[in-house]
Formats: structure tokens, C-alpha cells, sequence
């Protein structure tokens, strides 16, 4: 349930949380709701009201993911002021996005111009992933990177452009 | 006209845009009307009117625009949110900005203390320009890069400190 | 006073002021008192509230502060959105943060996990300052650097990972 995998996800990613009623709180859950109405409103294309929605989302959380992107399940966006989306964008589960992180296009690509993120991915606060590349399972991605390029799994990938320091 | 030059601008650079109507959701054209006003306020000396019209508008796209910026026609400001424009700013026409863009100062100079964004200009996300510096017409300026000196026409620019990588 | 040492400050930092009226529209005013409140509530545990003034007036202003961070006086928050102050951060006298700085943890940490800022410290915008440092008085740390070990006085700091370029 979504209710539930929020809280559980909350709970094990943010250590300032001091209770369960703060979850309501959290941008993340917030612009989740928002966007799973979204979605669905973009699969039926309603794309004007969806995009309604994600703007409105966008200016009550400072997160704007659009409507079109593909979202698994877990997903915790921490503080989230600065954070997009793209339509293309996939997210596999149990991904962390800090504030900041643009999941976004190079204007080079023509259909799925966005990243796709696989499970257990963590991206640190300001980096950009741009382009349709992946980044494999369980890699990190640090403050303010700016990666290009795929990723393997269980990397760690730091600078502009981003680099990979470290390898499990 | 203003509204025409927006509708074509948005369209020709987000392929995201599904129909017409959407263009009145885009962050990039509501700041620039509340921008229009505040700019006239502005040049009459109302400068709490100004002022006040910039931080509201910055409330509600996520994108600050100086009252006192000078601005071309055909200026497009993908997403928005934490783009900062200075006060003594001057966008040419045609520019694009991305998301997390600031036009800012240093802290050194008097008067004249922030860019200038000569035509055709792209500027990706997260990028700082900061001090009276001129970017050349054409030229490109990378995600989270920091420029603080001149940059060329047609130049590409990436990095901190900025560094010239390609050159048309 | 805190009305007074703000007044001051602002009109030290900040060239673009024409008049004090226009205080009351700095979000680095409006978010100082939402959190002078919140850390009232915080300290006698009443986290929910507390809470929920810091998440509204980062949905008025842009910049989040936790209520349990530690904030000394004449601190100045130059435009503001997408700053982020963690729950253990330390901030001393007569900062000065640009938009977009990062004060936050790096998940590694337990117990104090932010970031403590000296006396003095301007840091730039888009900055991130990473885990339980100290950035020593008057250092200076450049726009978009990331910085995760402690900064001596008197230090500018650049790029990623932050570097010392300059010591007087």
C-alpha cells in the first residue's frame, strides 16, 4: 500500500522525523499524491488538467515531476525545493533523490530523453542526470554531479563531469 | 507581441508541450508578465511596488526576476525554480535558461555588478554566472558550471571554474 | 534587537535595497521569524507544530530550516530558494548564505550530522556544505563547491570536492 511504503520509506531515509503524523508534512509524500492523479489523468490524456495538477504540486512542494514519468514504489525525495522530473523519466524502487536533482533532458534525444534510475539508486542534492542514460542498481551519485553517461551498478559517481571514484 | 512570441518560444523549445492552452501554466510566462509590470514600476521609482510584484512572482514560479533586469523578447526559463536574475542584469533576445540558473553578482563590482546574456545564449541547469561579464552570442553554458569571466560567441563553456570545451 | 540587527544587515548585504519598507518583503526576514517561533516549539517538544511553521515558510520563502537547527545572529539569506539547514546545524554570527546552500548530513553521521558555520562565513550560492564540519570564521566558500571536510579561517574554498585556493 501506498500509505504504508510511505511511511516505512520516510522512516528509515530521514532521521529528523519524530513522529508519524509528520509524514503529512513531507513534500515527498505530497507531490506523490499529486502525481499519481496526474499520471493517471496523462494516460487518458488529459494532458491540460495534468499538467495542471503537476504545476500546482510543483508550487506547494517545490518539486515538479511531470505527469508522463514512470514512478516505482519507495520513493523518497528529501527537502525537494529545486527537483524535475522529466515526461520520459523512469524510476525503479527504493530511490533516493535529495533537493536539487534534475532527472532531465540534453535537448539531443527525440522520444525517451530522460534518465532511467534503477532500484536503491541514491542522488545527492543538486546533481543533474541528463539524457536518456541509465544508472545501474544500488550506485550513488554525489552533491552538485553532473553525469552524462551510463552508469554501472554499485558505483560512486562524483564531479562534473561526473566521475566514478568508487566501485563494490 | 508579447503573447505570440512566448507561444512560439515555449513551443519551439519544450517537446514536452502537448497543446496551446498548457503555455498559460508555464512558470516562464507568468513571471514575465508579473516581470513586465514590476519593470515599469520600477523605472517610475515605485520600487516597494516593484519589488513586491518580483517576490510574489517568485513565489509562485519559483523564479526571481530583479525588477530592474533588462530583458529581449523570446526569452524562455525552462522550469524555473531557483533561477535568480540580478538587478543590473541584460538578457538579449533568444536566450534560454534553465532551472537553478543565477544571473548574480560577486560582490566586487559597483554599478553595473551582473551579467550580460548576448542572443541566442542556452544556459543549463544549476549554472552560476556571476559579475559583469558578457556571454557571447550562441554560446552554451553546461549544468552546474561557474563562470566568472568573459565568454566568446559560439563557445561551450563547462565546469568550476568554467572552462572553454568546444569552440564553433 | 532582532528587528533592528536584521534591518542592518540586510542593508550591508544587500546593494539592491532602495528603501527599509522593502525588509518586510526579504524572505531572509520573513523565514528568521517563522523559525525564532518554531525553535521556541521545538525545544519544548512540540515537533509537529514546529514542523509545520518550518514547511510553511519554506513554501513562502523557499529556504528551509529545520526548527532544531542553532542560528546566532545578524544571519543573512541572500534570495533564498532551495537553501536547506539540517536539524543539528550550528550557524554563529554575521553569516551570509546564498540561495541554494546546502547545510545538510551525508547519512553517515549519528547525533550532530550537520554542518557548524564560524563567525563571518559567506558562502555561495548553490553550495553544499556536507556532514558534521566546521567552516572556520571568515573563510569564504565559492558557488557550487561541495565541501565534506572542515575549512580552516580565512579560507576561500572552490570547486568539487571543495579546495582551498586562497588563505590569508
Amino acid at each position: 500500500m501506498f500509505l504504508k511504503d510511505q511511511i516505512k520509506t520516510i522512516k528509515k531515509n530521514d532521521p529528523a522525523l519524530h513522529s508519524n503524523w509528520e509524514i503529512f508534512l513531507y513534500p515527498s509524500f505530497k507531490v506523490q499524491v499529486y502525481y499519481k492523479i496526474a499520471h493517471v489523468l496523462y494516460n487518458r490524456k488529459f494532458y491540460f488538467l495534468a499538467r495542471y495538477l503537476s504545476e500546482r504540486a510543483k508550487r506547494k512542494t517545490g518539486i515538479e515531476i511531470h505527469p508522463g514519468a514512470k514512478i516505482g514504489k519507495c520513493l523518497f525525495i528529501d527537502h525537494g525545493t529545486g527537483v524535475v522530473i522529466g515526461e520520459t523519466t523512469v524510476i525503479k524502487d527504493y530511490v533516493v533523490l535529495h533537493h536539487g536533482v534534475t532527472l532531465g533532458g540534453t535537448g539531443k534525444n527525440i522520444g525517451k530523453r530522460h534518465p532511467t534510475i534503477e532500484d536503491h539508486v541514491m542522488i545527492g542534492c543538486g546533481a543533474k542526470i541528463l539524457g536518456n542514460i541509465t544508472i545501474g542498481k544500488f550506485s550513488k551519485v554525489g552533491a552538485n554531479a553532473v553525469v552524462l553517461n551510463d552508469v554501472e551498478e554499485n558505483a560512486t559517481i562524483v564531479g562534473i563531469p561526473g566521475k566514478v571514484i568508487r566501485h563494490k
